[in-house]
């Protein structure tokens, strides 16, 4: 056992700690103030610098113009960007595509990969991933009601999805349909299929309003439908019914991204509040920080931040040791409780700054409203616990 | 003891529970996608409406136009009126302006009340609060900068307020000012005074973004500035030095009304809640509420529910029949006690909604995101442990 | 409504407060020191005092030599008696003979009366409750294997039972056991039948050692076997498959006798507490209770605790009012409520001890780890919420 | 970074784990019925057993006689030892001898070492540490009234102590006494001296009762007084004021062997936890396990009980590589975390027990009772939360 981390990622990740304290948390405030759109232009510049730096899509290989990072190197950078709304979209790692990416570079034939990968690796276009659907359970990952049928040399697609996230301005989506429904496998059912946003058919009904914002390019969840899309056969992805295979593939390095990108806004979170606790005065000379309360969160938040990191760069360090399946159990149990310890940090960061917490004047309410999602999305803590006990459970019989 | 309610308050209780849910409940989508201001004309409709059934301003005297309710009584409306975000308003009987009809009816000299209670109590204006301030812990109401000095017939005020709801478009703020720096009594130094939001001098600087939203109107939260604002000595109200004491009374009642509109919401969201868990089926069947842990969390909620009223009822009895100062310890304990039980419910409610709890296709979002700051103001939680938490030691020789 | 407490109710309860607090107080070391049985006898001199003073078996009618009270009534006394672990016993009115006595009152014949019911009363006898089995799940009550068989004018009682509370040295137990066990409706299988501890075939198995303790006489939980046991066919109790319904009725009145014993057991613990906080000092002058988290403690135990007594006394008014099958649901709530509250209780006064805390110095350690069962006993909290929230959800149609 | 362990260590904690469950599982039973002296005999010929195969004293360098493992070796072996009552004593690094052969290994003269170190090396004796005293708060270490004062060639001792853990029966105790009272540095007021139990005017007061047991023999914690206790002055350890830096250099690792013992303790109780979920039916072919708070809570304390063991494991592995000194903040922080994760992981395991749980007919209620004072020994959490938040709030300049 080995808990150092190598210098040249220690040295990296602190020269991108750097560039992001300097150059993106600078930009935070017109983005909390008036929206993502407000900043999109001069987050264009900022995604050139990084290329520039070479440190563009660190979680991809060299040879597609990534970092070629392994998965547990990765880890230590996402949790810096995190730091920052922008960091992850300013280094073209950013969900949806950075999930997108990978599947494609996986499983995406040399024709699919010139046309879709490349512009996306390139920060050229956006894409989206359409699977949730509004009148299905999600945490029901096979019941799905959006089918794509054969006819002649295409598929028609119909069907009504929504949380497609980053669907407004993307170039095209990949969507999960039921090619097979008589399957008896329910898990070989549906299929993953590339379809341009422009394709007839395809709506974008709305961004959907979410904790108070209508929701608009990169920043949206739209609900999007399918009306007869007509797609041809050759942008299935992968092989048919190998859907939900490739969904989970995408899920197991997705969900060490995400714990590390919330890691990160727990730090950030938590040095703005022992900011707050150190310099703002109670009374003369007694700074918050000198309440035994405020102490107590800031040692509870310091042990399970820290606690969390060790958990997810276990997880990852398994995944490129033994591979995602070996490693399915850490992948579930890092889900739920990162999300907890996420939200846990912000609750008590937020609290510590008062009526300040309320404003956008840091980050911090931001986070509170959106990252509340974290206990959601990609199956909420209760259907994560549910699956990893019933594995447990058969060990003993059951 | 008796826990029944008399049977006119049942009655009142339900008739206005029905005209929310049937007139209030549908407005509530236009408000939560486009903000506040789009329902303002369709709520003087409503307030109308409202004055003519003879509901208005039901926590005030008769003589007064109000309907006279004891505090008690005036709890089960309260609660009632919290299950929609428009209620109070409607009735007249929201925040800050019930807190300020309330003081000015208890120590506004007579040509004060016919100058700024008359027409709050007809509903031609609105009204603010000026106390926090931006640079100093709003949990020591002490430590103040905002200074208001005597030159001739006039106060000469000078300081900087923030967290002023509604300042914007409101006619007249109450602000507290110290008038009396060197009293030994630091309880006897500040005083309230009134200001017409047009005197020279005075400014809103800005609407403070709150949670994602910038405010405007009634849904704001302003920081205003004092800058050698001139108002006539009359505009002092009640005694000089009698700042804190007229803001303790304020308090009292007025932590009855939050903590009941707070239980309005929380029965709103159990009700959404439960909806939902009958509803939602995870397969063939099987709705969500079948699951153990939504079971666990409607019965968690539900009795934490109960028992927050029983203690606020309990409360505002006290406050009827002994008076707001020898029911403090209870007022301190229902405002940490019913605000942490309304963040459970909420967060329950939006868990057990799944991704459909994120959007604003519910009230739920917007509570989550906004009541967050109840745990924040009238004096932190944290705050209200330590006072009351004192007071008992008191008795044990501490 | 009306929270008052009436006078004669407050005089009585204080009364019995001093004299548990001059008598049975300074008895306890002994106990905790030494086991129960070294108590007995000076605790027996007690009981006759208390007969001396009218306050015996306070919760039975005049006529059977009781105080006559009403529910309700008898929560605030419960509550006082339950400040020492004496408490109930010296007045008779402890587990299980409460509960039998209930039953017997209600449902027994005369005979049965005389000869069961009379002694229990006079407190000559003690008697004990056999339901629980050790293969069966306790919170599934309908699965039980103990079976009585008519046999002519006999019931041939087989089974075995444990958790029989108190069986050393009772006099007899009332069983439950299956005499119907085709029916259909599984809650009419079940009868209670009176069994005197000298029946042949009856065997008292062992005291079994719970939380380190052996067990002995009154301070017993015993397994017990029934090997053919025979008794008349007079001896049943109630109905023929009435046992559940007689033994549900038994439940409601007794959990609310539980509850208020818990809330005793969380003032004396809460008292305890604050009087640490008072006077122990960390350093010159700085009492533990200047300590931001202890007072936090005790303000978060003060207000649960009065919620959780108003919960109690809520539905004892219920039940005084509108019977046990009405107030179901506030009986299912308050079971677990108050077991939770108590064991934070517990908790945070041991906690703030320190290592006195874990000694047998004070009665907290021996009601930190004997109280632990208030979450199991009369069903786990995890049954009751489930149960609670099913009959909350037929209300939404599921 | 590198997650694995090293396969002689996997190997031997493998061997190690067989024959405790083989060895020692079978005697816990009559340990938990009839106190720690029924099983004394029997452990003593497993003590040998133990010699004989190498394992004894593994913590210990081997020119000791010990197995001269690192400590982040001997934390993965520690674990398997605490999943039974009996492994740290049987494997002879029990605490409080363990604590004491490292600071006579790293301080002692030559002379001590043959005298006193030997012989608790070959487990012919055992030895206890009389630091805590009952009239001062032990969260205050430099709060201490025993005083050593030097007399010709003698220190005089005077003072009491108490929770001086296997008083009874040792062969002699450290004790710490002030032998510089009017030292600045307050830290440097106390001296570590050596003091036979034999020696006259020492006197052991009483084993205190804890949790309902009396206390005997290694399993007892004793109020100790030491009555004008004269020993000569080569029994001062270290150097004289050394007391605090070598009870400090001593509770580092010290914590490191606590914690992975509970941890120990904690898989125990989980597979006992998951065997009873497995087995026991709630009603036909619906085991315990199938309900999904069950399952929460299997999940909950699974990754719980991992990311603790990682911290403890890191933390090691940074003593190991760093020192104590280096480490401390991690000290402090797993400290109060995984006597928190205990502290839940025992409450899941005998709640999911139901009435089983509160006996002892397994160890679990045995922990339940005896382990709450993890949360208190070597530092109330709640100390520990408020130094470690301190320090971390120096960066931020306060």
């Amino acid at each position: 056992m080995d808990f150092s981390i190598p210098s040249h990622i220690q040295e990296l990740r602190q020269a991108i700690h750097e560039y992001i304290q300097e150059e993106l948390y600078p930009l935070e405030a017109e983005m909390l103030a008036h929206g993502w759109s407000a900043t999109e232009e001069v987050l264009q510049a900022k995604r050139e610098e990084v290329k520039e730096r070479g440190w563009w899509a660190p979680q991809m290989p060299k040879d597609l113009g990534g970092a070629g990072l392994s998965l547990l190197e990765f880890s230590h950078i996402s949790e810096v960007l995190g730091q920052s709304p922008f960091g992850h979209y300013v280094f073209n790692c950013q969900a949806p595509d950075a999930g997108n990416m990978e599947i494609l570079h996986e499983f995406a034939t040399p024709e699919q990969q010139e046309m879709y990968l490349e512009p996306l690796l390139a920060g050229e276009i956006r894409s989206c991933f359409a699977m949730t659907e509004p009148m299905n359970a999600g945490s029901n990952p096979t019941k799905m009601s959006t089918m794509a049928v054969k006819d002649g040399d295409e598929y028609v697609i119909n069907g009504r999805k929504w949380f497609t996230t980053a669907a407004d301005g993307a170039a095209f989506t990949i969507v999960m349909a039921i090619t097979d429904p008589e399957n008896e496998n329910k898990y070989q059912r549906a299929s993953l299929i590339l379809v341009p946003m422009d394709t007839p058919g395809f709506q974008l009904v709305r961004n959907i309003s979410v904790m108070g914002e209508p929701g608009e390019g990169y920043a949206s969840h739209a609900e999007v439908s399918f009306d007869n899309v007509r797609v041809p056969l050759e942008n299935l992805l992968g092989g048919e019914g190998a859907g939900f295979a490739m969904a989970q593939a995408r899920l197991g390095p997705g969900r060490i991204h995400h714990c590390m990108r919330w890691l990160g806004i727990c730090e950030r979170a938590f040095a703005l509040m022992c900011q707050r606790c150190a310099e703002r005065e109670l009374s003369e000379g007694k700074p918050l920080g000198t309440r035994q309360i405020a102490q107590a969160w800031i040692a509870e938040c310091r042990v399970e931040i820290n606690a969390a990191r060790l958990m997810v760069l276990q997880a990852a360090w398994k995944i490129d040791n033994e591979g995602t399946y070996a490693a399915r159990e850490e992948i579930s149990l890092i889900k739920f409780y990162v999300a907890g310890v996420l939200q846990k940090v912000l609750d008590c960061a937020l609290q510590l700054h008062g009526a300040l917490g309320m404003t956008d004047d840091t980050p911090i309410a931001y986070w509170y409203r959106h990252e509340r999602a974290a206990r959601i999305y990609d199956g909420p803590d209760e259907v994560h616990k549910m699956v990893v006990a019933k594995r447990i459970l058969r060990n003993y019989g059951m």
